[in-house]
């Protein structure tokens, strides 16, 4: 049997607690290609699936008007839509912790626009952080000008947005004119969480553009580009045919976000990720724990010592996030729908062990 | 059953000539898929599939050396490789039917570098026609400076190369510090053609890279990029990431390239639509056809008069690919592994009956 | 004194027909930039002599609503022009023979932009030669989308455009939503040639945008863009920052047009330059030569046998432009407002002694 | 006389101290234009006032083996060296304040590379400022590649580096594969201050590149980009003419650092306009102010209340540069070589009487 030595590796190898990515797909999704496979189908995104999941995303987000793109990853739906949306000598505004700023490998840049960092506690930007951007920007045209807001939800660390939170910050871009962007990597996550507000009709009205991760919840690859802004939708197969986004077989993407949002099983799966990460955070707690950020969805950031920290690396691996002092670091736990109850379990009972260490 | 709905349209539609990507993938992709779908992996193309593949590849061109990197389609393939490979100044000369020069919507310039198209007849470029290119191009700094020569094998008009021809334009290349890259998009139904003389080894020594494609010949997505040449093979990583091709289940990937070549999978499949194509041709030659090109792949471009294509048109999909004269135009008829024997059969039973149309 | 070295060295040196940029500028600039040195201006194109500059130029072009920025060099002028016009996907028709396609380095592409080339025998484009490009560009979005036509006048070979060819190019444009850009580096030249039916009203009337060129025609340096599409006017100040054209001293610019268009200075110096080089054509022609284009400008481009080549370089420089056959070529000969009488007097001397090489 | 509507404008003008290129040029400058103007020379830079001044710049920093290049700006010399130096996915440490982050409207992300900004108090970078990048972009191929630092010298704060500095950066830099790269707008102005201890030759031997800036010192326009490091020089033509730097008469760039470095003019020019900013540092000390920056070059940051503000830009211009509470701003106060003893004379009268404002 083919794959025997790798299994035999597996075997032997600690449960992954480092991403959300570490697994396959939602078995639904390879039933859906399997049942597809034969069927012919016109190429590059013109096919029934992709036409039917567009349907479907523009029925949840209550905005037919809305275009919807699929692409293969979430670094290309990020400079796709930013190098689209914008002209030469606009630029971003983005949190610090922004997926854009810190682990693109400069993918913004490279398509010629620069992105400011704003220092934020908590992963999320607020109307005030981004009127202080522009504010020391205003010796026009010897600096770059200000016209798309980058954010993220659920963010890079873990937090949320508040209804009120999203609609502030887009009536300011409003304002401002200014684009509101949205990278929804983790979208389900975010609207799963028991402390969030927002709705996915929020996200057809109170954004330019989103887009919707599959990634991280379910598919094999593929995310959703959501232009609701109607200025902003023009030509936007040319953008993406030329930055290499336009698969052959964008079928692949189609049948993946059909089979998903077709009913719940997006949201279900974000549901048990989070609930997953929720109950390893109570175990947390129970041993006396702080975290480096409150979070709700399906990242935890508790903050250990060191002997906890190397104890628990023994059997599971995870991120050490960030170093507080020399006692103490941030680490990162995230789960997803493949996380099993078995290995949760077992994860809790390392946990509890640690109270002491 | 949720899809009747597109089945049923499907019912009623017409096979569809037109491309090499129309169906999903073969059925053992499917099942490599399943087998391996909740087995936890590394992101970003560290997994095992991804590694085990890249081995496979430099063993088949006998090149262990060779640096692999899978990505999820060949504009993006084309793309990453050429600005990767170029600093600023450097251009790539290109036959003008190349596929980076007509149909990539300006991806290369979008990267910041000029192709030079040349004219050929069979879509084929040679030593003398990169001499030209360079010939009136001395006039430095004042023109751009030609680095990387773009050949695709088999070409977009069906045709290949010989084993004569690739050397010969390699040490052409080697001669005048050029690079020469070949897309692969269709290296499986080149090497399959009964004319072809070419071994995969030859591709690992006389490119200096070249990607070998999977989404035409039985992957859902996927081409190999390989690069021979040790020095382009430096942090090439950081290109993937930065263009949006780093897949963080590049699993994906691998799993797909790892089923397509740990048996002959990949040649057979190849060998099974070219086989059909050549049926197709010989049934174009009874009834007295000429042909655009001379082609032995899985791509045949007959000349056809205008009632002739309006018959065939009727029960079977295919692009009209260039006019001829008033009366007459090249139709391209394209077969993969999916196509049927049945569907084969039907075709060719309607061109008999096109003899005296 | 200082410069005795180098100017021993001219004396031996031919004269130099191979530019007209081979000298500084015309005395009343020299005059003009000491009479306002010292008095303090705005920086960045701020200044009065900008702002009157650009007032004349409007007059001049009867525009009251164009705007002109100075810049300090053609290359410079287009990609900065061409850039800023154009959005990712977009492209450029140019003539084989357009600068910006042969003799800038790939600095359009380095934007980004694909340039098309058409093959013509003059140097100039027609609307047949632009609807051929889009013709074959309609498998969108897979091709680039052409948006912006470029031409020059005078041509690269010293052709003109006639007052018809520019108003059929210019509705060619408008119905079919490309801007006319017009690369005036010799356009001085063009409206002073004893053939030429156009105005400079016909420039701010029937493009989108041209630039006026100084460099070749009497400036140490600049070039005046001028656009007169006001859609196309906004923000035009961040491009020329951003790609460091906007000099500190833009006063340099300004004072340098102000002198050349407060009266008919430019078009006198244009003039001299035309009349110099109709002169030397007229002694070719009298030795019964044959010319590569028929020019009535400050280029030409006699066809000679390889001995009155030799000949004639003895004691000229100028270029060998295109090789006819093994026994012959054409050369070029341009002159500028600053070639003397003297030497043309010498020149077509030599000329009439070449009648039996 | 033709300037009279101007001149007339000027008379009720302020003097401006808001930057030190408000007047021409040094009238040398303008004789030397002259005595050269009719010589004919080859164009691009390959002049002999070019090749003069190269190796008069090879002389003065003692590197025989440097490549000069001149260009029109700094802008312009910024983006050409970092564009070229630097492959795609390689970024630049810069110091929050430094020109290329602030003040450049994003000229080097247009050219594809990511500016990481430091934040410092007095404009300078330090190598333990450096490793703190390097340090959090660890995640390679996710995070980009830091390959140049830019310094400015003196800085955009008007502070100096020593000697000790600078070699510390350049070790550094040798020690982790960085290129140093010093925009030296205005090298003059530092390396005359009285607390400097770099020589010229220190630039030559511990630096990558650095340019030195002619625009701010004497010169109408003109910078001269100097490479040391041998690795980096090659094909350096190609991005000048690709950026539109190359100017067809680079004459008028040679003959001015001709004139400018034949003998100390360069830096007798530098050396007055250090001495009149600090005989206003020094009025403003004896009123007890305090400053943003501890400069001895020619900017000032003089801390002033409101009052004093208001009072002193009745008849004179400066910039408000930062404020520093309700009360109090820093204002820039910025002299040249062409302040003239009479307006610093008037301006440190008006400083005088400000005492009890």
């Amino acid at each position: 049997m083919v794959f025997s030595p790798f299994l035999f590796i597996f075997i032997n190898m600690k449960f992954s607690f480092k991403n959300d990515y570490a697994e396959g797909c939602h078995p639904r999704i390879l039933e859906a290609l399997s049942a597809t496979n034969l069927v012919q189908q016109n190429g590059y995104g013109l096919d029934d699936y992709c036409l039917n999941a567009e349907h479907l995303i523009q029925k949840k987000i209550n905005n037919p008007r809305a275009k919807v793109h699929f692409v293969s990853g979430g670094t290309q739906a990020n400079l796709i839509v930013i190098s689209a949306f914008l002209r030469p000598h606009e630029s971003v505004v983005s949190p610090a912790t922004g997926h854009i700023f810190t682990n693109e490998s400069g993918a913004i840049e490279a398509t010629g626009h620069k992105v400011h960092a704003v220092e934020t506690e908590d992963g999320k930007i607020r109307p005030e952080d981004i009127r202080k951007v522009i504010d020391v920007h205003q010796n026009k045209p010897h600096q770059v000008k200000q016209k798309l807001v980058y954010i993220s939800n659920s963010t890079e660390v873990g937090t949320i947005y508040s209804k009120k939170e999203l609609i502030d910050l887009y009536q300011f871009c409003q304002e401002n004119n200014l684009f509101l962007f949205v990278d929804g990597a983790r979208l389900g996550h975010a609207l799963k969480a028991e402390t969030n507000d927002l709705t996915l009709e929020d996200f057809g009205k109170y954004t330019d553009a989103f887009y919707w991760g599959g990634t991280k919840n379910g598919a094999l690859i593929g995310e959703a580009i959501v232009i609701n802004n109607e200025d902003l939708q023009g030509e936007f197969g040319f953008h993406l045919k030329q930055k290499g986004a336009m698969l052959a077989k964008g079928r692949l993407l189609g049948i993946q976000f059909q089979e998903l949002l077709k009913d719940d099983l997006y949201f279900d799966l974000a549901n048990l990720a989070n609930q997953k990460a929720m109950k390893i955070k109570k175990s947390f707690q129970e041993i006396g724990c702080h975290f480096l950020s409150e979070t709700f969805t399906n990242q935890i950031f508790p903050i250990l010592n060191n002997s906890q920290i190397e104890k628990l690396s023994e059997n599971f691996d995870f991120y050490v996030w960030k170093k507080i002092d020399e006692d103490k670091s941030a680490v990162r736990i995230i789960t997803s729908w493949a996380t099993s109850d078995e290995i949760v379990e077992k994860l809790i009972a390392e946990i509890s062990s640690l109270r002491n260490s």
